[in-house]
């Protein structure tokens, strides 16, 4: 009998956003892994910190911060192969996931190397979509309003054609594209109706008129806009 | 000094998949307050109800399933004039919210009745979208991927203009509008990359290829597409 994948959403930051189930998978794992910075720093881990109990052997996945994507690809394969060697030994693995592990979460890059060799459970997470807009107070859509997504690296063109095409939107990972992006939802004459959100939840969580927000922007950032008027009312 | 208005985001359905931070609101709440059908049966309250401690005021907020909005808007009124009485009395009312309360949430309704003559503090949840990713074993986004949120009410040709022009995809709202959706999805020929998921995380959820999903849908159903080829790998 080989083990199980688990891939836990942990949520927006805060360690009280995970959910029951996640807090109770990670509490009784034998084995659990994690994507972590060069030298072993893991937001995934700082996150579930408090559930984790001690014996648990765990799994720390270095992901070098490169732009090319063969060094990232190759420490997947390494951290699939020493997850994959757990399951082999029969033992579940969960695998500790920033938000939602198949929003923008690196898990897929170790459910693609291990299913369908082994079984594989997601646990969803609150992602930081809603966190944002839940700590910026804006309702995000309602009724029949549309929902866009975009990741702030898209060349300008487009993303100056997809917002304007949009009618509420998240623009992720904001990050060192601020400026370019800025500029864009300038042109379109939205900056009233954004908002920019950094650290959504955590302790030195920022939120601000996009019109007030400072120069340079972490990775873990946002802007969300609403250009409806309210059909919440 | 008046109450606190906090909406509670509950998730999809299966009670494990709250946050520990709405069960310790929930649990520890004097007054509760919760959308329900005519005759009081409620989803939202079914989901907390391992969590709602004895003693709690609870006011059911009964919603007219009807096409007009002025029967609902009317029952808002009055659900907003009685959380506004206990937090005038300064007790804080805690909402219980399906999903998330700002991702097509009706708090959105008392939200916008209510503050901000109240303090308002908004609970992000899980949201149906990667519930259903997760259960359907379909990464939702990876790396520069557009999401695009659809409601399945929106008029067909809207729809079809809106499907053609997006990335990975979210239908949600579903119920009697399937066979249209399906007919546009048809037209465009992605009904191979369609799943259909209808209940998610529920004892009676139904999973399919969107092939094989039946004639007729409820309403908390959705369609998952996604256009890529795997950028995860």
């Amino acid at each position: 009998m080989t083990g199980k994948l688990i891939g836990v959403g942990l949520g927006p930051g805060a360690p009280d956003l995970m959910t029951l189930r996640a807090a109770r998978l990670i509490g009784g794992a034998k084995v659990i892994a994690y994507p972590a910075l060069k030298g072993g720093d893991s937001f995934a881990r700082q996150i579930a910190a408090d559930v984790i109990t001690a014996g648990t052997r765990e799994i720390a996945i270095e992901i070098p911060m490169t732009e090319a994507r063969e060094p990232a690809q190759a420490a997947y394969d390494k951290g699939a192969a020493d997850i994959a060697a757990e399951l082999d030994a029969g033992h579940d693995v969960v695998v500790l996931c920033e938000g939602d592990p198949f929003f923008y979460g690196s898990f897929m890059y170790l459910y693609a190397r291990l299913t369908p060799r082994y079984g594989a459970e997601v646990v969803p997470g609150v992602t930081s979509i809603t966190a944002c807009a839940a700590r910026a107070g804006r309702p995000l859509v309602a009724r029949n309003e549309r929902l866009t997504v975009l990741p702030g690296p898209l060349p300008e063109a487009e993303l100056a054609a997809r917002i304007e095409a949009a009618e509420s939107l998240a623009i992720m990972k904001v990050g060192r594209h601020l400026p370019k992006i800025r500029r864009v939802i300038d042109a379109l004459g939205l900056t009233g109706k954004a908002s920019y959100i950094e650290r959504a939840t955590l302790a030195n969580e920022v939120v601000l008129p996009l019109a007030e927000a400072p120069e340079s922007a972490p990775y873990f950032s946002m802007i969300l806009i609403t250009k409806g008027s309210d059909p919440w009312l």
